[in-house]
């Protein structure tokens, strides 16, 4: 919508993609593999873009929080980055994975440096590294601080049962975690870097919530245009072209192909999207695809894309 | 560049560029495996910008043809894509590979089916759909009459040397051709299909002609702005996508991180990069990083979009 | 039957055993990738014992003559060894696969050495030896004289239809060839070496004509007690316990668990299996099980080792 | 030695091995995983022969207790076998790896079903069966006194602080744990399982103990010729089976070449191997080679299998 969009016909936009989601037949399957995700209505649907003016525009069931998942691996690095800066990338790769998001046959491969944050077995790492010595309360606490800063929100929290059925139920997070501590690639115990991932991915959010925290990845690090910076440019293009290039797990090529933009997906049914200089977008629906990647969200967002003419691979 | 750029400015910057790579010290190697590519002198170094208002700016060895080699990929799938449609994606897939160019073990987990058509495998099923039944000079002739005619320039040749040496010694790619003939994805006889794809990887272009036969990807799929439409603006739209998460093989997440745009290289040294509504950009310069790709031509890319804003993960 | 077995025990035993696979149910599937081995009768099924007292106990279709395919990797290999002797251990090496039969996996991860010399990979450098700068019918020719010689039949042919057949459709081993020249592990032109290894797949054998052709594997080397030597005792010892954990591809260990002797089969429904000091034998049944191995052969196998106690992990 | 060989032939052949070992230049590097194994002296050898006949031939320290580490997997297979019978199969392969003992690529490839019962992850499942819902200390105590019965010897231990050790430091069998409790093949808590598997492992024997605690696999299950029967026949054929063509990780291949005899080898430098019908043999020398086998004992063991003609693959 560069030159010729307008703020009443992207609220149109967002109405009529909600509309033709509420009416779509195939919805992908639920996550099972925690009891608290599986219980989730699969015909629900949220979107909310907060576009560059500052105007926020939702449909559907926008405030409604739901489980963000690996989308939080998105906040994660960024304070990591924060942290220890570019030394994060001596023990994590950048590169897409080829392999499924929770696959352990890379990590042995290539001795315990997993390939990229957006991998649970690289998000553990980053999780290791803000953890930094601390109680995994501590680190869990400060992200926790850091998100509802950037959403403006004070309601973020975590869903302390899906914490618990994660804990439960993630034997494949524990081989992961437990494998790179073989190689010495997780620092503290394995039970506390799990601690931290654990809970931060049990952060529950609306759409709202989400596409407001995401606005400095379309702000080029700005909190908003003229605000505070909460991270510099270069970082901000980085974090974009990671989410691009892996943010989707073995579907990222895919995701880059039909959208065309920085994306982060959830198994809660979440993808937080990135227009840059555009937009910062929220979509839920908690049916998945073959790739755990939200059906309706995929293409709601490829509509959107179309539509305003937003990809990252267009001249507009 | 987006609104403060300067035809002047813009000339400046590339012969500054251009003076900074022929000061530097480490330049990669050169790629060893064809005699005719082993001999290339190391020190050159060509630098082109074709930008989005039809200016040139160029510097250094711009005039100087070399082995375009994978590049070639990219001008291939368009062909291919202009023949048979999205039915070419039953036949290649389109994620990133996680393996290096020439692995052979994907085919085998993914039954014959490449990951992108950027790697060699894809490269190969792409040149079996251009073949068509033809003899593979017609089909040479066919891609060797499209980049002639997007670069608007008769003096693309293909080097017969080279294709000889690659035909030669090019076991592996023998091997992929025949592994993937096993398994149906290969349709002609594998020696003709491999006759295309050396001759293609064997065409010899200068910067200035490469530049030029890319704008189509920076415009949309159009010629020129206010030109004949090449490709429709979609499938102008994946093609760069494709380049931004395969183009560089198993470093392409890095070119994603460092560069921000939209690339595809080729063991010759060169990279061609689009920014789209900016310009199209040939680099070259023959010594390689450990990965295959031009390791000054990433670098003089990485300054160009540092400087110009040009990223496509930038806000501006 | 060791200090217990007798002449008639062991010819009752022989023909109980064809008996019992006449009238079996289940079968197997009869090999389909080349149409002269697809059209073979499954109900055949055939059976010879050259004990060690120079007798010959035989039922069924055991004069009928089979495509021995893969078990002519066990004549070829004594050959390569008389040629070149343990420096043929540096081109292949002798461990289980742990992957089929035609894997080229292995071969990248392990820079183009096969892993064993009879998985087809391992066959081919294993051709690559014999041809020896040669023709590769004389190569062909060597190997059928010398196999017609331990047999004592110079009714071994070469079927030339089944070898017409691999190689107009044997891609899948014209990669791995091809792959592994790219490695420098084959030596020849790869279409040389395949030819040599197209046409000893297609040598054409009985029953009884394999089971005395395996007799030096039985004698410790020697042609026959107070014979000839045909290989060192240490040889001798040393391809059986090749054909014990590498003879049947990726189910050798089953095999092992289950016939406890050294064998080797063939995609023809053939198997050549070793009591040593007691019997060579040679079972033929064209149907075949889930890992490429003669489902009533093997089953003919262990019936015969279970009465005779010929396992070599057996105390008697 | 069969038919010819005598008592004195015997004693005389085990003291000069000793004595050859004694002299080596080369003995390997002691495993450093875990501090009490890393501070044994290399310079030791012990060797004891238990003789079909009953006698006993002992050399060198052979009365030195040392860790038999993955030995115990020998044993403890046998008690899981005697627990839940052929059904065991269902939850292990038979096949030999391909890949390192600690490996889990193959579980991913093969859905958490280890390939066979002497590599880590079978062996942990083997611990699960023997586990059967009670305490570790219960399961661990069982197996002690199984192994105390069948060296009739009650001085066999746990070493604690091995156990210890191993617990404290075992992240990779922690990791394969979990990994197959994410597919259910794994039915206690993985820190039980666990227990159990890092307390076999610390059961410290000498080549005499271990020696005679071997018996039943030479004896065809018998406690010795005309003594109670171990296991059935065909169990112990298996077991063999099991051990030649996987007991020696990814060189088992290579020790049935050379040396011809079921074998199990530990970390701790220990290996024990069986000639059916003729011996039972235990040798120990803490130095291993590339693949983690110990480098004397496996010479030790060829150089006795030569003399003898014990190969299992040999006429005699």
């Amino acid at each position: 919508m560069r030159g010729r969009d307008s703020v009443a016909d992207l609220a149109r936009l967002v109405q009529d993609i909600a509309a033709e989601m509420a009416e779509a037949g195939e919805r992908g399957e639920v996550a099972s593999y925690i009891p608290p995700l599986s219980r989730i209505d699969p015909r629900q649907f949220g979107l909310c873009v907060a576009a560059a003016d500052g105007s926020l525009h939702a449909a559907g069931a926008s405030e409604e929080p739901f489980s963000i998942q690996s989308i939080s691996k998105v906040f994660a690095l960024t304070q990591a980055l924060g942290k220890v800066g570019d030394t994060l990338w001596r023990r994590v790769g950048r590169e897409p994975s080829g392999t499924p998001f929770n696959s352990i046959v890379q990590l042995e491969r290539e001795q315990g440096i997993p390939r990229n944050p957006f991998i649970n077995a690289g998000a553990l790492v980053v999780c290791d590294i803000n953890l930094a010595g601390h109680e995994p309360r501590v680190a869990i606490g400060e992200l926790l601080r850091f998100m509802r800063y950037l959403a403006d929100d004070d309601g973020i929290i975590i869903d302390e049962a899906v914490a618990r059925a994660e804990q439960a139920t993630g034997f494949r997070n524990i081989a992961l975690a437990n494998y790179m501590k073989a190689f010495g690639n997780i620092r503290h115990a394995p039970e506390l870097t799990l601690g931290v991932y654990f809970h931060q991915c049990a952060i529950a959010m609306s759409c709202r919530q989400l596409a407001r925290a995401g606005r400095y990845l379309m702000h080029g690090g700005l909190y908003e245009p003229g605000g505070p910076r909460v991270i510099p440019a270069q970082r901000a293009r980085r974090i974009n072209a990671l989410m691009l290039t892996c943010g989707h797990y073995d579907a990222s090529g895919d995701f880059a192909f039909r959208v065309g933009l920085p994306g982060k997906s959830g198994v809660g049914g979440g993808i937080l999207a990135i227009a840059p200089g555009q937009a910062a977008i929220a979509v839920w629906s908690p049916g998945l695809d073959a790739n755990g990647n939200s059906l309706l969200g995929t293409l709601a967002l490829e509509r959107l894309a179309e539509a305003t003419g937003w990809s990252v691979f267009s001249p507009d």
